[in-house]
């Protein structure tokens, strides 16, 4: 009987790092997508951020987010929050025996799947603010985001907070995940300004197309993947016949959902442009997982399907809008994880009988007003401080020489070429 | 007792769905292979095939072909075939516990592990058919390929049908995966004909190179990677000795057999050309794989390197051989997956002593039959009522202008270059 | 009871096959890692060489490797070493019962996870010696060192040798992996010399930028990924709380090693140099992941950040070093994984109290003097048989013409270009 106990704690933990393995990939695939969408001559850098966003979300949580988001697991004496991730205070065969089911996984497990998680929001941001920015102004922006943000309105959430007790859901993050980090991106966005050329005095807009489609499409096949690992992981549990369906419902309403995105994104595209856009195809199927993301588990995969689906056709829209209204995101960030974020968040309510309208209008108002306050207010301060836009010539020139002083193709394009 | 079948179940579950993320991250190792060995011109093209019909054949197989494929596992009332992936109908613990070992895994696991498998036999389609077809010719051939064609088939071998009684053995689909997407693609290549400049007036042949070595490069690994979980979970088990035995030894089975298969093929490559051909190393990895697919458990780990070394050696003939009929295959789907597909099948008597030679010619045949026949007329229709080739303009321009109107790689090619 | 002891093997089969499967993955990163760091025009061949080496590798260690590194598992009457991965001779249930939990794992599932281990050290290799090397005298000392001289040193520590006895700690391998490979590479770059250009005659050093960045992060980002398997897997087992939490930790260990070592070596670059370097954040989390390879489990969390830090900072210096030294290696594998490697070693006296500076130091001279003793010997031989370095002109015009007969980016660059 004890045997039977820590080998479901040893499935559910295992289920739990494969999870998070997952996630971590996303970081590969937001850096490729970002890396295909914008002009060779801002690709280093972006590349540059993505992993050392990543770096910086992964020590900034485990030296403060954890604890604030999770403050029931951080038990350290000495430093607040480490506690449960100082691998001496991992949970205890005698505990976990004693606990009746209670406790059914490793807390370092937790941790690193939390961790991940934490990375994907702040990758978000890296594609909306990507050619224009400075590097180390994104940096400092993320050392507050993952370390104080983020983790804020996920306690309220997942932790065990106000929004939680007001029956707000949100499975695995539509709101606490991409909203949040789809609003910091607005915000540093309205502060940064568009890319020079982008919108054209007579009012026009000029397209500026990525630079290396196969990358794009190689980011959007790796998130795709990763997200296997997000939602399915977000059911926290394996181990009985009940738990494993709910798993691999979250599995097949996760893929389901990205299919019907990419199908429907497609459909409008062409209807809108004449031409089958490959980009849209692609934001189709992000919009189509992030739609999904915050109830996977209670749709049937046919209302999956149409989730995911109307996902993909706001976002064409969505990405069309923010055009006009001059938010320049050179990846369509805001749009996919933004404005689709929202409506996962409304789509709860279309198959799970515990949500109602005003508790996910409710959650989704919070986590907005509180991701764009805050991150208005430290992106001003960074901005008042030490810049957060790179000069004109160097935007011109490309942050790549800027920033890194190299480039990413150095022998395909000549400094004449790249995309001016 | 009963937790631990729960447990069994779960970690039988949590194999599949693994296992399923694998193979469904074939689509991205398709995606990059056939975008790595196209001109840059119809790169934008081939993705945008490559992502919709991995949407397309989830929505297919899910309204239409699993219930065809497994009709046993269709329960539902209201709609053919979706019964079991409505969620509603997974198995209860109390049926679990009550089979007596017989239901292992949840139903929707099993249609996540197959719905991936159909997106695999769509996606040798694209590569066969590229730099010359219309993309909304392809799309609609893929709702009939991975909605009737390919779950009729694979009723035949693995839903029951007369091909399993028959005594053909075919573990994770040689035939059924891997020699059905290949005769499709062959019936399309026919229709459709060789791309303008590849055999010259002369009868001499003109080699077009692909644009991006790295990317096809990257997709053989992708592939070889997905192939654990495409051969690894067919095993369907894992959940004590003898099962996680099996696992391990089909693991290590496919593993030798695409070793075999890359220095065979290399070198043969090397006696025949007198350099080292990169995508010849690939291919020989590729067919390695499709080699011990038809049977990777009972072959010793020395033999199943010797099955994927002859396919190495048959892929180089049959990609050359192919090119004296004017058979036209830009990526060498045809060879990898259909020749070595025959390879694989007839493999299976050199180790397991249920098969026969007669059973597996007949399943062969059949296979190729029926799906060189039904898809036949598809096309054909398809090429009478909408065409399916573009324009040679078009085709002159690149697929990636006309069919998407957008480049995969803007800013490293003028409009003169593009491997015209 | 019987049920549980064949579940608990299942699962930590299944484990140990998944970790495979992330370790193979890392061949992945390595060709594209290596194909983002060389010049266009030898990118074909590096890519060759990552194909061919994986499957030389595989086949060497069924043949001889594993039966010398692990004698106690080959028991083949007929054929040294490949005995136990025959498959016919895996664990019964029955000796598996009988062994009170001593064997808890498929025989072939070892071998699986090994058997990519031996392929990573290999990929080390092919770095360093870019840009210059025959690819056929590479592969005929890929032969020797993953069948012979790889296994040797693994099996004075893996498989019960004299340094195991003698106290030395190398939990996953920064030593008997990483170490030794950088090594066989450090004797080959001695023998092979500098590229041409690389070193002026005025005693300047003319860098040489790779060709394509997004290869390279997605090469990095893959071996962080792989790197969870590899690390990982090295615990063994998963199957009991213990192990869960062990394995728990490992995974969180691993990757805040690589985000210490991100920060790390892009703080220091961008203080010597004024601009953050990609390629040297890139090196950096590659040097946090080798650093932590030795002692994964006893750190707490946050000085395993602490060691990869350290090992970012060394990173950076010895790649500037070597280059003082004229020890040309374009992708940094020597500081990388040698270097580093040392630093691993010598950083489990940090945190396991069973670790000794003396036997590391011991563990890593032996290491380094039996590797570079037979390497040199082996490349040597070579070198005077059939030559080790690709004539100028070739070495001129790439190595991917001369060798593959092929370009890698055939339409990018024209025939003039490529870095020269």
């Amino acid at each position: 009987m004890e045997q039977i106990t820590e080998l479901s704690y040893a499935l559910d933990t295992f289920y739990f790092l494969v999870s998070g393995v997952l996630v971590m990939w996303m970081a590969a695939g937001f850096a490729m997508l970002e890396a295909g969408m914008v002009r060779a001559k801002n690709t280093a850098e972006i590349l540059t951020k993505n992993i050392s966003l990543f770096a910086v979300a992964c020590i900034m949580y485990m030296l403060y987010g954890y604890s604030i988001m999770y403050p029931g697991e951080a038990v350290s004496p000495w430093w607040p929050g480490i506690g449960s991730i100082l691998g001496s205070t991992d949970n205890s065969a005698a505990d976990v025996l004693a606990s009746n089911g209670e406790t059914y996984y490793s807390g370092l497990s937790d941790f690193f799947f939390q961790v991940v998680f934490v990375a994907t929001a702040m990758s978000i941001v890296s594609g909306a603010v990507a050619e224009r920015m400075k590097l180390w102004s994104f940096l400092l922006f993320a050392v507050v985001m993952t370390g104080f943000i983020y983790p804020m309105q996920g306690y309220w959430k997942w932790g065990g907070g106000g929004l939680d007790a007001l029956g707000f859901l949100d499975f695995a993050g539509s709101g606490v995940v991409h909203l949040c980090g789809a609003t910091a991106a607005l915000a540093g966005v309205l502060l940064l300004g568009a890319r020079k050329g982008k919108y054209r005095a007579d009012g026009s807009i000029n397209p500026i197309p990525g630079a290396n489609m196969p990358l794009a499409t190689l980011g959007t096949f790796i998130l795709w993947m990763g997200w296997f690992g997000f939602n399915g992981g977000s059911e926290l549990k394996v181990s009985d016949v009940a738990e494993a369906n709910a798993v691999a419902l979250v599995f097949v309403n996760t893929n389901m959902a990205a299919a019907g995105g990419v199908v429907a994104a497609m459909a409008v595209a062409r209807m809108l442009f004449g031409k089958t856009d490959l980009t849209m195809a692609l934001n189709g199927a992000l919009a189509g997982l992030v739609a999904i993301t915050a109830e996977p588990l209670t749709p049937a995969p046919l209302l999956a399907t149409g989730i995911g689906a109307v996902g993909g056709v706001i976002v064409v829209f969505s990405i069309l809008g923010l055009d006009r209204l001059k938010i320049d995101d050179p990846v369509g960030a805001i749009s996919v994880h933004g404005v689709v974020g929202m409506w996962g968040l409304i789509a709860v309510i279309l198959s799970n009988p515990d949500a109602t309208l005003v508790a996910q209008l409710t959650g989704l108002g919070v986590i907005f007003a509180w991701t764009f306050v805050t991150s208005f207010i430290v992106w001003f301060v960074i901005k008042m401080v030490m810049g957060i836009r790179v000069s004109e010539e160097e935007e011109y020139e490309g942050v790549d020489l800027g920033e890194c002083g190299m480039e990413a193709y150095p022998e395909f394009i000549g400094s004449q070429g790249s995309g001016k």
